[in-house]
C-alpha cells in the first residue's frame, strides 16, 4: 500500500533540506572518485519496514548504486540481521546516508510497534486500525508501516471517509439529520462513521443507517453492553485510550475494529546501525 | 530563526496529503454559511511554540479568519491558558483543524523539552545544541523549536559546516591531513569540525587548527580531562548518550557545548484541546 | 463540493498554455492603463456552474478588479441573463478572458446535461452518479458539475472506493476470493463494488459482502429481476448503454443508483457570449 | 510538433488526479507479482494518434514495461486493428489503463475529425487551421492531434501571434492605428492579423499591412468577392459557422485559410477497447 | 512587455537561492521590530528599467511595506536621482536588499546600453531588434529591458518564428526546399526567415518567399548591394559583428532591421546605491 | 562543489525559457530521423569549466545522446582544443544548443578570469574568494566556476555565514554588541565576519571575538597596518575595488584573503565555437 509518487516527494523533500544549498564535508573531504560500501544493521528486534524506501534515497543522489536487501518487508529481524547492503560512489552515499536511515528507523519503528498491538489482540475478532494522527508530510509511508505491521487503514485522507463528530452532530440538529446530509451527498463508495459518546447515541446512529460506529472513550462493560445492543448489524470501532495494557480488554468485548493514534505519533525509531568503508 | 517559505511549504505538504481531493464531511455535512469559533487551550505546562504557524495553516485555507494569539512564543503556559482564538468559515477552518493542532503540538512538545534540558544546566558554562536528528520534512520548524526552547542550533543543514567523522579520518589518513584537505576548500565563513573518541585525537585536532572539537560518547571523567588539555584553545562539544539524568554531570566538566538528538527525535507532542463553536 | 486548490492548479495551467511567453496583441495595442467592462451572458437556457472559478480566473490575472455575479450556482438561466460582470485593467482582462470563458461554458455545459438526465428520473427512487470518465486535468471542476446538476459522485478517484471488475475476479479465482481480499485490506471507511453481468454473479455479490453491486450493461428486464432477488440486501448501480432515451426505463425497474459517463464525457460547452467595452 | 515536457505535465496532472492517494482496488486485489497484457483495439476506423502518448502514460508507472505499437501515427486504422500491446507488473498498469485509454482517444478522435474537414476540401488551395478553442490543460497534446489529422496550427498561444479585432480597432481608433501600434512593438517574427466583417474593413486592413486577415462569419459570396478584391495580396482565412456541410463551398471561394474551432472543441472521442490478461 | 508570471518565478528562484536555509545575519544581529528604510539612488545616468521588479522583490519578502517611485520605466534619471524609496519591517528589507538591486542594476544596464544603441542608428529607418542570446533564466526581464531601452524582440523564444540557417539548408537540400518545408507545416501567424550569407542566397530567399532575411556578417557595401538587390520586397536585418563603432554605417545601408546580441550578453549593470536607515 | 539538483533547476528553467510552446525550426525543417554530430571547441585559450553541465543540457533533451569530453574542468585549453563531441537525433540537440552552449561559454568565462587572479597573487600567502556578487538564478554554476578557476567560496549564501556591516553594528550600538548579539544565536559551526573601515574598528572587532574581520576599501598601506595590528589573532580579507591592476600590492600587504566581485559579475563569456553535421 505504498503509492511511490509520493514516495518520491517525501525523499525530495527530505534530502533537499538536509543537504541545503551543497554537502560540504563530503565534497571538501572525500575525493571524488571515492568509492562507498554501506553495511546497515538492526540493533534491535524489529519488524522491517522501509527497505525499499532507503534505497530509493540512495538511488536519488546515486542511481547506478549497487543495493542488496537482507530482511523482506514485514519479516522479524533479530539483532544483527543486515537490512542492506549498498555500494557506490562514495560522496553520493554519505550524502543521502542520514536520509535513509531516518527513514529506514522511523519506518520499522512504526512497523514493530504496530506488530505489538497487533499480537495483543490476537485470537480475538477486532482488528487494528490506524489513524490520521501521522506526522505532517509523511502519512504515505507511515500508513504503509501500519500496514506492514499488521494494521488496516481507517481512512487515508479527509476524502477517504466521513466521520461525523459532536459539531457536525450540534450544526444539524441530531445524528439522524447529519447522516442523513451526508448520505444526500457522498460519493457512492464512501462510508459514514458517526462518533458516539454514549448507547442512546449507539442506538440513534444504527437507526440512521451509518455504515460504522465509533464508541469513544468507552471503558470495557460500556463496549461489550454497545456490542451487544448493535447485535452486529453495524460494525463497531472502539476509540480513545488504547494502549498495550489495555487493547485486550478492549478486544474482548467483541468490538470490530480498534483504531490507536500512538502507533503513528508514539512510535520510537528503531536504532540501526550504518558500517561504511570508504576506499580510493 | 524560521525561514516563511520553508513553512509554507510544509504547510502546503501537510495539508495536501491530509485532505486528499476533498474534504468530505465538510463539504456534505457543515452549512456553506457556517461560522466556526476554535478555541485552543493546553492542557499541560508548556513552553509555547508554533502559534504563528497555526494561524499560516488557518489562513492558507481561509485568509480572512480571525486569529487571536493567547500567548508568546517562547512563553510558559499553565494548563487551561488559551493559545489561540480563530474564527471564521467552518468548513475551511475544520479543515485546517487537525494540521493546525498536529503542528502546534510537536512544535511546543519540541520547545518544551528543549527547555527541561536547558534549565538542567542553568548555571554552567554549557549551551545546548540540537542536531540534524530531525523529522524528514520538517527541520525548519523544528530548529525553530528548539531554539525557542533556548537551545541553539549545531548546524542547519550539511551545507552549514563541516563535520569530520571516522570515515573521513580514515579516507585522508589522518585528522591533520582531513582537517587540511577541508581548510583548503571550504567557504571563508565555515567552521570545521573534528569528532573525537579519544584524548591524542583530541590533541591532534587542536593542532590541525579544528575550529571545534566534538566529544563523541565520552563519559564526564575523560570530558574533564579533554577540557583541562585544549584549555579554552578551541570549543569543545559533548556528543552522545546525553540525557535528563546524564546532562548535568557533563556540563559541569567545563564543555563548551552538549548536543542532544533527543530534544528533536524523541520529544512527545504536547497535550493541546481544541473547543469548536459552529453556527449556521 | 470544490477543492479550491484543485481550481487553482487547473486555472494555472490552463493561463500558461494559453498565454505562453506573453500575450502579444494586449501588450502592443492596448494601452497599459485602458479599462475593460466584461458582461457575461448566457445564449441559452442553462444550469449556471463555474462562476466562482470563471472569477478565479480574471483575479489571478487582475487581483482587484471588480466582479459581480448574475446568477447563483445551480440555478436556471434562461437565454439573456447576464453571468457576471467584471470590470479592471484591460490588458489583465483581455488576457484572461477565453480561459474564463471556456471553463465556464464547460463547467454549466456539464451542469445542464446532467440536469436534464436528473429530470428525467424524477419521481423514481434512482439517483444519478457520474464516473471517472473526466477529462484529464479537469476532474475537480467536472464532478462538481455534475454535483451541481443534481448528480452524486461514483468515486472521486482510484483512492475513493474499491471496484471488482472480471479481471479482478479471473486473477483471485471468484468474487467471493476478490472481495474478501479487498476486505481483508481496505480501509475502514472504504466501500467495495462488485461488477457484475449475469445474476449469478449477483447473488455471489451480495453473498460475498459487497457494499454495491453494479449491474453492468443489463436491460431492464434483467435490472427488474436483480432488484427483486436482492431485495434491498445491497445497493444496485446501474451502468451502460445509459442515455436520455434509456434512463427512464433505467429507472423504473428499481436500481439504486444509474451511472452516466455521458454526463462529462459528452456534454456540449453552453453557448455563453461576452460583451467588452474597452475605454482608455 | 509535440512538445514533451508538455506531455509529462499533462500526464503527470492526469495520473495524479485520477489516482489520488492510491489505487486502493490494484492495491488489495491484485497481487503484487501479478503479470499484465493489455491489447489496444480500435473499434471504429480512426486516424491513430496518441500511441506514443499513451506508451509514456504507462512507462510513467512502469518505466520497464513492453510496448509495441500496432500502428503509426497519421495512419488509418481499420476496425479490429491493434494500435498497442503493453506487459508489465498488473498493479501498475492497470492503474495507468484509464489515463492511457483516454488520452490516445481523445487524440485519436481529433485526428479523425480533423481529417474529414481536411479531405472535404482536397483539391481546393485552401488549407484547414485550428483555433485556441482547446481543452484547457491539453492544448499540446491537442494541437498535436489537429497536426497529425492534415491542419496547419493557426498560433500556438497568445505569443504565438497577434489577432487584431474588434474591440483592438475601437480602442485604438481605426484598424490603421492599431496595425500601426503592433508593428511598432510587434516581435520581428511575428505576424499580424486583422479580423474583419466588411469589405472595407478588409481593404484598410489590406492598406495598413496586415500579415493575414480574418474573413469573420462571411458568407461565400462575400467570401468571394474578398478573395477577388485582394487578389491574394495578403492571406485570407474564413472564419467562423465552418462546419463539413460549409466548408467545401467555403474553400471554393478561393480563401487561403479556413480556420474550424470544431476539430478541437466537438471531437468525440473514438471508441478503443482494451483487454486485459492478467496471470500471477 | 512583461509577463508577470515570470518575473515571479525570477524573483523566487533568486531568493530561493540567495538566502538558503536562512538569513542568518538578519535573523541574529536586527531585533524583530526593527524597521528600515531604503533609498536606490542612481550613481550614474541611466535609462532607469525595473523598479516594478525591484518592488515585487521586497513585496515578496515584506508583503505590506511601503514602496514609492522615483523614476519612471524608460526615463533618463541622472546621477543622484532617487529610483525608489522602500520602508518596512528591517530583516525582510535586509534579505530582499541584494536580490532587488541586482535585478534593478542588470535591467537598467540592459535599457541603458540598448538606448545608446538606439541613438546611435537615429534618423535612418533601421530599427534595433535583440537575440536569443540572454542570461539562461533571465529572459523575460532582459527582453523586457531591450524594449523599455528602445528595441524590438527579434523573437521570444524558439516558438516565437523559424530561423533557418546553414544547418536548416544542407539538410533541406536547398534554401527553396528548406523555405517549403517550414511554409507547409509553420502555424499561420508565424513568420519565417532565412540566414544568408552570399547574395546569392539573398535572391534565392526572396523567391522562395521568406519573410525576413537575414543579412549574416556582410560588410556595409555588401549589405547595400542587398538593399538594392532586393528592393523592399522582403524586410532585411543585419546581423553579427554590430557594434557601437560600426552600427551607424550599417544603418545607413538601408537596412530594416540590425540585431545585436551585445545589448544583452554584454550589458554592465549600472551602478545604483542603497542607502539603508534601520530603527528600533 | 556543483549540487546537481541545483543544476538541473537551472538547466530546466533555461530549457523552458528558450523553447517556449515548442521549437518550431526543427519540428518543420529537420526530419524527425536526422542525426547530428556537434562538435564544440574553444576559440580562445580558457580554463575549462561547465562540460558536465552542457552534457546535462543535451541529455534532457536526448537522454541517449553520445557525448564525449574533449577536456577536463579546470585544464588549460588552447584555441581549437575540441572540448566535447555530441550525437544524436539531430531536432533535440538543435533545440539544446544555444542553451548547452550558453552555459558552457559562461562557466568557462568564469573560471579563465578567475584564474587570472589567482596566478596575479601566486606566491603570496592570499587566498582569492568569490562573493553572492552573482547572476540570480545562476548562483550554484557560477560558484562552482570560481573553485574551478582556484577561488574559495566566501559564503554560499545568507545561511553561509553572519556577515555584520554598518546598519548592523548601528542598530546594536557597537561592534562589541553586533558580534555578542550574533554569537548568542548563531549555529555553532557558522562563523562570524565584522566590516570594517578603520582601525580602530579592527580593533574592537578583534576584541569581541570576530572569527574573520573584513577590510573594506582600504589601501594598501592601511591593510598593511591592519595586518601588523591584528598580527594574526583573525584571518583579514580584503575588499572592494580589487582589479587586476591593483590585486598583487593588496595581497602583498599580507592579508588572508582577497574578496572579488568582478570574477562573477564581470567575467565576458568565452568564445566556444559549434560546428554541426546534419544527416537524414
Amino acid at each position: 500500500m505504498l503509492e511511490w509518487s509520493a514516495v518520491h516527494r517525501i525523499i525530495g523533500a527530505a534530502l533537499a533540506e538536509d543537504i541545503g544549498a551543497i554537502d560540504l564535508t563530503s565534497e571538501t573531504v572525500i575525493p571524488a572518485e571515492a568509492r562507498a560500501t554501506f553495511v546497515m544493521r538492526t540493533r534491535e528486534r524489529i519488524i522491517v519496514c522501509g527497505v525499499p524506501v532507503a534505497e530509493a534515497v540512495f538511488r536519488t543522489r546515486a542511481p547506478a548504486c549497487g543495493f542488496e536487501a537482507g530482511a523482506a518487508e514485514g519479516s522479524v529481524a533479530e539483532p544483527g540481521t543486515v537490512l542492506a547492503t549498498v555500494t557506490g560512489p562514495a560522496r553520493a552515499l554519505l550524502t543521502a546516508e542520514r536520509t535513509a536511515l531516518n527513514l529506514l528507523s522511523h519506518m520499522s519503528g512504526i512497523a514493530t510497534l504496530t506488530r505489538r498491538y497487533v499480537d495483543a489482540i490476537a485470537g480475538t475478532k477486532a482488528v487494528l486500525v490506524d489513524t490520521r494522527k501521522t506526522t505532517p508530510g509523511l502519512r504515505a509511508i507511515e500508513k504503509h508501516a501500519t500496514t506492514v505491521g499488521g494494521a488496516r487503514s481507517h481512512r487515508i485522507d479527509l476524502a477517504g471517509g466521513i466521520m461525523i463528530k459532536d459539531n457536525h452532530i450540534s450544526v444539524s440538529g441530531s445524528i439522524t439529520a447529519a447522516v442523513a446530509r451526508a448520505k444526500a451527498a457522498a460519493p457512492l463508495l464512501t462510508k459514514i462513521e458517526v462518533e458516539c459518546d454514549r448507547l442512546d447515541q449507539v442506538a440513534e446512529a444504527v437507526a440512521a443507517g451509518a455504515d460504522v460506529i465509533m464508541l469513544d472513550n468507552m471503558k470495557p462493560p460500556m463496549l461489550a453492553e454497545a456490542v451487544a445492543m448493535v447485535a452486529g448489524r453495524v460494525p463497531l470501532e472502539a476509540s480513545g485510550g488504547v494502549n498495550l495494557d489495555t487493547i485486550r480488554a478492549i478486544a474482548e468485548t467483541g468490538v470490530d475494529f480498534i483504531s490507536v493514534g500512538r502507533i503513528t505519533q508514539g512510535a520510537p525509531a528503531v536504532d540501526i546501525g550504518l558500517d561504511a568503508t570508504i576506499e580510493v
